[in-house]
């Protein structure tokens, strides 16, 4: 298989989990490039590769530029990163961010999305990441899959519409998820309650949508909307009305999706 | 080990979950009991013991009877069962219901919470499932730990006051975010995409909490506030206002949270 030489723009969580897998997997890193010196600087010594924090300092022949910063970052950065850099395929790691934001900046460019919650405290196996790859020729997009395939079971070809819908879809079901989660953790601490204890109730509610769907699984006051105990609730977290408006706005939508179970 | 015949007040998601552990663990179940027949012979005809949808026509000499109902139906029917039946221990299975409920109606009460989401099309194993369990008398709480340590390897003496909060977290932590799970399902069966390519982010979400602080583990676009993303799924979910209202909460209280990491 053919060897691809990668250079990483950004040196977050992504950036990190993504250049550790392409090297597992043949890729040979040629740089780090984050505006953050100390960022590029940490990242660049656990590949042992170069870093460098100026981006015309990025070396330029590489095959593969992969950028992997804050989607805020790439107005400014997408041009001064491309020009130069001619031949080479560009891609973005963006959910949210079309295929078209690299239009007129560069001839061959793609989208590499792995849709997976990383933390820099934490292995993930990228064997069971969905990735979505995107690009603007055939060429490339089969370029990516066979990329995308040396590391994940889970490739997909997948449209701009398609992956901003993903990621709009992975917030609900990741991050707001584990932001309930951090809730739970507060609202037991706040009785010496260990968070441990929730975690057989997590991990059931997990697995119960790999067999049924989320509105069969669907368990709990809101879902008979049981005014008793939502009312008690409400009255528990009157101190808090940030809460108390989540528990109300969740618990109402619950009762909607039942009693729309069509829609 | 002592036999407890027990009769089972109520046919829904717990009682059928708890009647069945209940008879493979050794107790005898004796009768169930619903308002509605059918459910009540649903149950009964799954245990193989009879029912009654008469609350008069209960049997009066059993030694355990476990209330598991909706919250709205006790006040009506904990008067009617315990009347004429005494002796007997009376328990129910509400997180958000005090033990106090008993009070003044019979000698012999407490609560015995197994914490899980239930449902009729699932099996669950009950050893992992954390059980809370309360009594009047130190006696009744030991016989009633001693029960659910038959049943589950998990088991706690909670007061009311812990079990209120840990039914309200656990309605944080697996109502709500199952309801999460369903409107992510909702939003990419509107892209035609399957559901299943959430699963090992779903998982992933899951598993992180066992090694880190929820806290810790939050990623995405509202932990740093990410306006450009946050303002585009606003505008993505501009047709569904309670969906972009229930979006928008919960990024400002994840940020918030972020901000303000010691509360």
């Amino acid at each position: 298989m053919e060897t691809i030489d990668v250079v990483l723009i950004g040196a977050g969580n992504v950036a990190t989990h993504l250049g550790g897998e392409l090297q597992r997997r043949g890729c040979v890193v040629r740089q780090v490039y984050s505006r953050t010196e100390a960022s590029a600087r940490r990242l660049a010594d656990r590949l042992r590769v170069p870093f460098t924090a100026d981006v015309d300092a990025v070396v330029r022949d590489a095959s593969l530029y992969v950028v992997a910063v804050k989607d805020a970052a790439l107005d400014e950065l997408l041009p001064r990163l491309t020009r130069g850099r001619d031949g080479a395929l560009f891609v973005h790691t963006a959910g949210s961010i079309p295929l078209s934001v690299w239009e007129g900046l560069t001839a061959r460019y793609g989208v590499f999305y792995p849709m997976q919650t990383f933390s820099r405290q934490r292995e993930v196996d990228f064997a069971d990441i969905p990735c979505f790859v995107e690009a603007n020729t055939p060429q490339d997009t089969a370029l990516l899959r066979r990329l995308a395939e040396r590391m994940s079971r889970r490739v997909y070809e997948a449209s701009s519409g398609q992956r901003r819908c993903l990621h709009i879809a992975a917030v609900f079901a990741c991050n707001f998820t584990n932001h309930l989660y951090a809730v739970c953790h507060r609202l037991l601490a706040a009785q010496g309650l260990p968070f441990e204890v929730m975690l057989p109730l997590i991990d059931e509610t997990a697995r119960k949508v790999h067999e049924l769907s989320p509105e069969e699984a669907q368990t709990g006051p809101a879902r008979r909307y049981d005014e008793n105990v939502i009312g008690r609730h409400l009255q528990m977290l009157s101190g808090q009305p940030d809460l108390a408006q989540i528990y109300d706005l969740l618990s109402r939508h619950i009762h909607d999706y039942e009693t729309h179970k069509t829609e």
